[in-house]
């Protein structure tokens, strides 16, 4: 996994026009340039560069295409107000990416090189990161199989890739509780699949549920366990947490769900507020009986995108658990603030999540 | 799903050299064309076209690439000793690709539409179509997601391809009985996910176990279901039959597993030959019992790239479950035999499965 690698950087002659402030959306506008690098078995990890942002040239026998071998990662750069640029626990999204590589069967990646080569790249298209309120640049990284080859096994030729996105606030008005409906019959991950691994796949297997829950009228899904369909897993592609008579839980890390890193951070801030925290099996029954008791004082979604997403009702089997009268509660509400303060840099960074990015 | 549409026929200029018929191995070699058709939200399937075999121009960002929206068939051609070009099943192929498509929230392709582009692009390839015994022309339609967009929903644009890869017999010394290890931890598919759809994301979840069985001396992994880590789901990519007692058993297609044509194939072959059969839940358990009493007498996995692939042993919690001696069961022959008779047009097509091609 040793690569002492040049980056060799091919500039862009005529940049791109850039997006108004308010019209940035989410994973729509892509900046200037991209980061690549290639991966062959003979060789190892290679010819690593910055390349004007520009179309993938794919044999269409290329393995991704039919046997999905791809990860990714997902986090954001801030502007903060004294124009520094921050990103929020980046060696964590480097750390993940080696676990989903590893569970996919490709090859490592030099952690330490890959943020080195983030950097570059975002001090090159620094002009991208917009500067308004709860806006951000998002970064995908991801690698993809690219041997062509129709056999069903692990490729000899890799892609790994960064393109970066400026994205808008997700809350247009502040933090929005959305409907969710519990699925009882569709299922993300099961423990021995993929579930924890940021892959292609499990992004997949959600696409139909979530398109049916939006047909009737509810923002995302609930995920139940795939074997018990009983035991609460993610909400979209979120990681969740639920207040119950003030102690908060949010499902352990078994194998089958994302081990967030927004997740993990508020995690760190609960103990941190001495606030007392459960990771276990929650099941929906449980959530269910809170509610009729009147003790489910709260619930939110997390992850990088929107950092929190109130939930204000939950639909299952017929029933509706409306949580803190829709609205969005002190807690979720606090998080979202410290969590995106610290973030944009507003706010002092405590736990030593930031790391900045030196302009060049 | 109603579509009339021309295809725009662009021929290559100069034909690629083909490989040696004792050179061609599974998925490596491709034809010299390839049939494309695009879907945009707005129009529909449209732009069919049968163009020179070519990479594929994709933005980096194509929803393919990080969310595996994607679906594929496999399907054969052969060339019978009198020059004739016989498909197997293809209506059953299409059939298929449009279960998967809804389970992708793919929109769906007309399916005599489709068949119809797949003999045209056959036609023109024909020189390709291998004659030696046990080569057959490979063909692998399949659907792309190449919306560019990060948002983790369906994709509004798709593109729909067929691409055709001369085979060499999958057996270069006959029928050969491969050792398989079965998998207690790793899972291919759950109930409520999508093991019935042949999409990417049941592959890939397969890499690493297979890898594993690999280094330890393995061809295959022996799936076993995702919630009681006990019934026998497929092997490698394909159904799986074991015969104990005179009596011939196969995993139900209960949501989890492949509705393998093959598999369908067979259990009417069975019944044509009066041989009890029965589509049920088997466990490892029964099957380790069988073996233990002497009464396990063949196994075989089936699918279209190998048609009957005989299981020479089991390794199961440290037990080596030698079948038949490690040699090809009867039962087993009698089945390729039969069905690679009718294939590739040397015996009468009892069933009515083949459809000609007509050369233009």
């Amino acid at each position: 996994m040793e690569q002492h690698l040049d980056i060799h950087i091919e500039r862009r002659e005529a940049k791109k026009t850039k997006p108004a402030q308010d019209q940035l959306g989410f994973g729509i506008h892509f900046t200037d340039h991209m980061f690549m690098m290639d991966y062959t078995t003979e060789i190892g990890w290679h010819h690593a560069r910055i390349v004007p942002y520009q179309p993938l040239v794919m044999d269409p026998a290329a393995k991704v295409f039919h046997y999905g071998q791809t990860v990714f990662e997902g986090l954001k750069a801030y502007k903060t107000e004294d124009r520094r640029i921050l990103l929020f626990r980046p060696q964590k999204n480097m750390q993940r990416l080696n676990r989903s590589n590893e569970r996919l069967s490709i090859p490592l990646i030099n952690e330490s090189f890959a943020l080195d080569a983030l950097k570059q790249l975002i001090s090159i298209d620094q002009e991208w990161i917009p500067s308004g309120s709860g806006t951000s640049l998002y970064i995908r990284p991801f690698v993809i199989a690219t041997q062509p080859e129709l056999i069903a096994s692990p490729s000899s030729h890799f892609q790994f890739i960064i393109i970066m996105s400026p994205v808008g606030p997700y809350y247009a008005e502040g933090l929005n509780p959305v409907k969710i409906f519990v699925e009882s019959t569709s299922v993300r991950a099961v423990i021995g699949g993929m579930g924890e691994a940021k892959t292609a796949a499990n992004y997949a297997a959600s696409l139909m549920a979530q398109e049916d829950a939006k047909h009737n009228g509810y923002a995302q899904v609930l995920w139940l366990d795939g074997v018990h369909h009983k035991y609460i897993e993610e909400v979209g592609s979120m990681n969740v947490f639920f207040k119950i008579k003030g102690i908060v839980y949010t499902p352990a890390l078994k194998g089958s769900i994302l081990d967030g890193i927004t997740r993990d951070s508020i995690l760190q801030l609960l103990q941190h507020w001495n606030i007392p925290v459960v990771s276990g099996d929650i099941s929906i029954q449980k959530v269910y009986e809170a509610s009729r008791e009147g003790t489910l004082e709260e619930a939110f979604g997390t992850g990088t995108a929107a950092v929190i997403s109130p939930i204000g009702e939950l639909h299952w089997h017929g029933q509706n658990l409306v949580i803190q009268n829709g609205q969005t509660g002190e807690l979720s509400n606090k998080l979202y603030q410290t969590l995106t303060g610290i973030q944009n840099g507003s706010d002092p960074d405590l736990f030593h999540w930031m790391t900045e990015v030196n302009m060049r």
